[in-house]
């Protein structure tokens, strides 16, 4: 895989053309190899920062994005002009406080925000990579997240944390580089993508390659956007990150109409027009291909598997300081695929913590102002920085 | 609306020209007035029996099908070459037993299998009705079945039985009609459609309308049909059709190629081959526009609501012996959605008894070989007959 040397405009809404800054290039000049055997590098990886890295080097937090997330975790998102997806937990005196932590937030490889994916041009045809771009894993995101660390001089992360997908990524980190990691949050995780899961982005999928404005992939060089096929996937999976309980007390049987029904196929009640909204939204600032990428790095993900099936194994002796997060509504990725990581944990005498949050806001609540989780979330930091002489 | 004497070709395949027999023109001379204000008639209903009716016409037993589903409830569906969705437990001697019993399924109104549904063709203008078509309402379901057992000269049904949808037909039926009514068995059933479901339902509506091949609802005129819209759309309703256990059981993450991944997006998991069979199988029997009203019908079902918002007011001093049925891992209608009707029953003082199955196969294990199931609805059934004095 050749070079990329800076953004260039893309064909999907809002996002396309926009320069993200900073990036860095990386796999130069020993390339990153791929799980699927792809070299790649050099290579764009656009990040965000946020406080400043002290003078040992030893303060830095790793936010990991999920699979709709990017680096704008604080501050304005400059494509959607909305606050990051954790603007109210970083700040001075906050919770990822600035004043004490350097808070690294990166853009995943195959995403759509500066780091390379498949929207970008691949220099060899003057085209987007599309679906030439080489199918990419978890374990593959955080090599480029090693890489990236690499650059900045980070030889260990104070924290890796993330929920979701980014959950995914905290556990491929301690796994994987437990010298790189002192301690680790994974929020709403599982050690591999179930059954169920895989099925659901498997309709997201069908429902983007069903879009004829898909061309096989190939919409860049047509100058379309699947944008129906995105919204309908945007929509199934966006049932899927809140609860029963949760649309009940937002939404009920509530209708857009105060008058009554109106026997038609308009959004006739109030939780059809939210989904279409989130729907339409979705697809001004995310790219079609990025999403079918990223929804297989999740299907491919399972952390056992690279130690023949043992997830104890995974983390034999592992020295990480963990905390485990989940929600009792989360119906995505259930408590006990976070308990059954704390078994593998506990079986290596890890120094582990593990709450099971009560709430009806799904599997998002790690995005929510969740008072519980926040607490859970600062008194593990606060102890760990301690220990890490951080305070 | 105008009179539609006999079926006529139709644009989706499969199903399309097929002549469904037995029918039956109904509301007609009086036309059946539909809640969104419509007059119906005539109008076609095809519907299947199997056993033979007594003389006093107190053997009768209504059943109702699912959204997916059709009369086809025994022997071999004519569309699908495959045996009916209850085959096995129709029968001499079986639970739906034909010696003792006559069996009425009919086609739902709206639906695409010989009754008059939005595939079929507007003789005003000599076009598909598509979108021209009324909404329709499980209520006005009912209805339509009313004048059916009318035709047939059935006072009162010995009993009407139905899963999911067929679920909510049952409770209407109980509630509406409950002289015409000895007893009722809503199995998987709620009495409203949740938000979740609603919301389920509109991805899948969206998928439709989204396929470009929909043609805003004129594919027929077009010689079209969404079929990728509606397999997308198929593909989203059959998860929740199951249960992330079964899911998990039947499927795992076994990979199709035994050889490992092939890092692509071609059916790589078996659950994806299996979601997309689901899909292309049901393009072939099912109209999409059929699939819009059906699925339309169901959200806008709340019995309660036609009752000032009193489930106990919907069955006050009823008659009729109830037998509600559940399963533990059924999401999509869970075990409180039957305990809220056996409430409202129990605040009547009725006759009814309740059991929620233990079981991991989901919201559709009404179709499944349930042996718990089975023996609960042939107990009821059987004591039900004594008291009817057909044993």
């Amino acid at each position: 895989m050749a070079s990329i040397e800076k953004p260039e405009a893309r064909a999907y809404p809002q996002a396309s053309g926009y320069e993200h800054r900073p990036v860095a290039m990386l796999g130069d000049p020993t390339p990153l190899i791929l799980d699927c055997g792809t070299t790649l590098g050099p290579f764009r990886t656009a990040y965000q920062t946020y406080g400043s890295l002290n003078r040992d080097k030893s303060n830095a937090i790793l936010a990991c994005h999920a699979l709709s997330g990017d680096q704008y975790l604080a501050g304005t998102n400059p494509v959607t002009g909305r606050a990051g997806w954790w603007d109210d937990l970083v700040g001075p005196g906050r919770l990822l406080d600035t004043d004490r932590y350097f808070v690294i937030c990166p853009n995943v490889l195959g995403g759509c925000m500066g780091t390379l994916g498949p929207a970008d041009i691949d220099p060899a045809t003057g085209k987007s990579y599309a679906l030439n771009f080489p199918v990419i894993t978890i374990a593959d995101m955080v090599r480029a997240q090693v890489l990236l660390l690499d650059h900045l001089g980070i030889d260990q992360v104070f924290c890796v944390l993330g929920g979701s997908m980014g959950g995914m990524q905290v556990l491929e980190w301690a796994a994987k580089f437990p010298e790189r990691v002192f301690s680790a949050v994974p929020i709403a995780a599982a050690a591999h993508h179930t059954a169920q899961n895989i099925a659901f982005h498997e309709v997201g999928r069908q429902a983007i390659m069903a879009d004829r404005d898909w061309c096989g992939g190939d919409y860049a060089a047509h100058d379309k956007h699947p944008r129906h096929g995105l919204a309908v996937a945007r929509m199934a999976a966006h049932i899927t990150y809140l609860s029963e309980a949760a649309f009940h007390r937002k939404f009920g049987r509530m209708l857009q109409d105060s008058n009554g029904v109106t026997y038609g196929f308009e959004a006739e009640f109030q939780v059809e027009s939210y989904l279409r909204h989130q729907g339409s939204a979705f697809v001004d600032r995310f790219d079609a291909n990025s999403y079918l990428y990223i929804t297989r790095a999740m299907d491919y993900f399972d952390l056992a598997a690279d130690y023949e099936g043992s997830l104890v194994a995974a983390f034999a002796g592992t020295p990480v300081r963990f905390c485990l997060i989940s929600f009792t509504s989360d119906w995505l990725f259930p408590t006990p695929e976070s308990r059954a990581i704390v078994h593998a944990l506990n079986s290596n005498a890890a120094n582990v913590s593990f709450v099971e949050i009560d709430t009806d806001t799904g599997h998002d609540s790690f995005l929510l102002d969740e008072p519980e989780f926040r607490a859970i979330l600062a008194g593990f930091l606060n102890g760990a920085a301690k220990h890490r002489g951080l305070i």
